[in-house]
């Protein structure tokens, strides 16, 4: 066995040193008043292991890494009639998200694209009984932790400035993909995208997706062939137009959010989660990219 | 001078014999309760002539045409500032009119899309003081006649299943080419197009554009050059993707509504409109669009 | 009637005087040779008068102004099958030329651009017997002049350059949208598009089209109808994205070529055409194009 | 160890027995003529087993595999170079390709759509002294098998009828991103494309990729890294617009072609080979890819 605490270290070590380290989100006041020089690691594996560096108990504001627990919730709910509504191939480039849900007829192109998440919260919302506080359990249960909330002011903020995304929704309802009220469904989905949660309750929540669907209580929350659809559509979108260099650099499925954080996985042996708040020019995380990178050079864990 | 009168006579007696006449707007319960045998035909001439045949003087939803009129009053508010908003150029096919907009980060293609439109819309409510009264006195003034109204169930069911033009309001506010709230512009836009007239109505409204400016009283509305930029951006964009179409078998500045209504002009000779409720495929009115062509081939009066 | 000579003088005077002259189109060596002082204008009324100022006999690269004669040609050929082969409507912005083809199953969007005029290009080369020479003579007699002829060295040049044009060729022949091989297709478009053309030529060789298709010798080169068609076209497409807005500084149907030249025209009164080899950044000349600004604006001779 | 020769036996007797075939490509007449009841199927393991079932050693036209080897061979000669002129992301829609490949100016998305595999082949005529014969000793060296050739027949219908294919290098050409001329670039491409192989060869000559970089003959013909990346395009990009549903039912990075081939790989582990002619509604063969599901999902060996 490797000695992965000292690798999560060492990679700490650098990254907190690292002089560049990208900008941090600004569209709304929350996100852009969180210190770029907060940066945690952690690792937890099938076989025991949990491990932490630098601020991996720091909670943080998940954003797009919701999408993923949104998706398995929904898949949980409606099994496979999920892609009736939305389809799991790669998007194009980012300027022409809206084109291509015109030209597709309201069908996004995946779950983790903007677009395809507010059909996901539109299905949540039409299925659970009390939708936003069932969710919030669910991502506990995931977690093992009673200790993860959503962060008001900033799902709020995100209701003031998130034009693109009342764009996209309306879109989606033009087109009768969104059977709940647009407000309704962006309130959900933006209350979803501000969760907080640290590092080391992200690697616990995203746990069962390595584990063939079983979460740390051996509790089946999806099928394992579930599992097995969401983390090819981690690796396939999970980072914008960034996903064919991620599967290359790091060659893992995982998902990033603005916030700063990204989770990644290699399926029957362990997930990992970084948070560093600068981003880089695609908007994942700078050092969090980087640090995954490293980690998968030096353990030659990946999937390639 | 022509027998016009008989021109219009006949053109009318042949429309109310067609047996296809296209099909009525549905996606609203109001348009789709008009009954598709009206047919209506009124021409002003600059020279005094003011004459109508068949249902002339029943009020219909002006929709569309209601845009000409929005754009005049914000140039006769902001002249040319209008053009830093809003471009001048034909747009492309519908299918993609928000990808154009993405693309074009925000600046729609002409005022007469419903993008533009919207824009215009948001002119108007930054610089008048009571937005929908003035503007309803505008119109009447400019037809000189009182007795023209918003129809408010129109407006509020536009509200209702306008998904599309919440989705360009949104992202034209996501380019930050939007001062006002969306729904503030939107409650405007849906009252302006809400508005109702009868062809001879319309006919008077739009004399200003054909006389240089000058309305029925003799009011300075806009300046020459000014009523001569609307002629040549209803040539070019008024009629959709039919725009090439209409130019050359009508061969007159236009624009056409959805309740299927068609204003055309031949600038220093006259105005004329017509009402048809049933649509071709493009979106235009049926026989309104085969009643101006006859026109222009018998009476040989267009710009070409 | 109006001091015609002392307005065409006045215009050259001022253009000739220019600090800003644009920037002559320098893909090929021989556009990028020619002197950008040269300004030439010249008028032709209906009513008989022909004059000229500054280099208005001295011959330039006509370039796209061709695909008008072409489109003549074709129009006088087969009559209304052209339209189905290419389409009326205004384009939409340059960009995506090969994308609206793509999407649009191969069909394009008008005559005047690229792709429309090798497919008019095409019906030409099926059509005539000995298609350059055929050509070349159409255009000859319609100015009425046989000192008009081909540049070799140009069309060579566009060949080993032409790229787009080649894209568009044989994206076009992938939808059957051609039915001579690429090459000879573009064989002949480039050799139509190489003729050299005086101001005063180009004048004659328009006649027609102001004169409802009857030429200078009063020859019925098109029906009024046809005639009309054209006129219809140029007007919404012939200045590629600046169109809307030729359309109101000018108001008249025209078209410009990369080699700096200039026709447009009233119906039934007269042409003028205008040569200045600087263009503008839209591709169009810019002296050109406000000398026929300045043109309608002092004789009010425009169509709006 | 599993009893892989049971599996395969057992896939190969369903597809031989299978009702629905697919739809044989027809654009050329050679590939036209294949029988649509061949299929064979072949596996290699890393540790030594080689074994096949039905039509494993009939050659077949191997088409899109051969972009692959191509850009193998285009990475071992000028490294990291490659990125500079083509991209690593998936592409969007096949609707659209000319369409991106303007957008994105002459880059194209990835190697493994026709407009990039273009340039590798331009990089391959550029760095190969005698470029034909050059690649093909290359694949025979992979596959360590002389006996694989070019059918000259099929590169020369393609020529015949390649258009799009035409089309996309003259726009790479007018891009600057071919450096030879489109012609020649066009004749190696549809020469490469030609080559025959029957799956055993192909799993030969697709060793490597699984092995590190290093060949049948331990020979290192890339870096690990470097066959890391192309089994990262491989997963996000070799199934055109089935690459997310393919990651997905299968799992492993792959490669198909319009003749009827896969060739898929679990790095570590084993190349799978399958050849089917008929292909489904996205153009990829529709036995194999239910074969390659049925093995993964039998022997549970994919990378998620």
């Amino acid at each position: 066995m490797q000695n992965f605490k000292a690798i999560l270290d060492d990679i700490c070590e650098t990254a907190k040193n690292a002089k560049e380290k990208g900008t941090v989100a600004s569209y709304i006041p929350e996100l852009a008043a969180v210190d770029k020089n907060n940066f945690g690691i952690h690792l937890r594996t099938l076989d025991g292991l949990d491990y932490g560096a630098g601020n991996f108990e720091t909670p943080f504001s998940i954003q797009s890494i919701s999408k993923v627990l949104a998706l398995s919730k929904a898949m949980a709910l409606i099994g496979e009639s999920v892609w009736k509504r939305v389809d799991v191939e790669p998007s194009g480039h980012p300027f022409n998200q809206l084109a291509l849900l015109e030209i597709e007829n309201g069908i996004p192109r995946n779950p983790l694209i903007n677009s395809g998440a507010i059909v996901i919260a539109d299905i949540l919302l039409s299925h659970l009984k009390n939708p936003k506080e069932d969710f919030l359990n669910y991502v506990r249960e995931l977690a093992n932790d009673t200790n993860i909330n959503y962060n008001t002011a900033v799902a709020n903020s995100e209701k003031n400035t998130g034009f693109k995304n009342y764009a996209a929704a309306n879109l989606l309802k033009s087109f009768n993909n969104l059977e709940n009220p647009v407000d309704a469904v962006l309130d959900f989905y933006f209350h979803q995208c501000s969760i907080e949660m640290s590092c080391s309750q992200v690697s616990k929540a995203f746990f069962f997706l390595s584990n063939k669907g079983g979460d740390l209580k051996k509790i089946a929350q999806l099928t394992e062939s579930q599992a097995k659809r969401i983390n090819a559509i981690m690796l396939t979108c999970g980072f914008y137009d960034e996903a064919g260099e991620f599967a290359f650099e790091v060659g893992l499925p995982g998902k990033s959010g603005v916030g700063g954080g990204i989770v990644a996985l290699l399926p029957d042996h362990y997930i990992i989660t970084t948070w560093s708040p600068g981003l880089n020019k695609k908007g994942n995380s700078l050092l969090g990219m980087l640090a995954l990178e490293q980690f998968t050079t030096k353990t030659k864990l990946s999937i390639f």
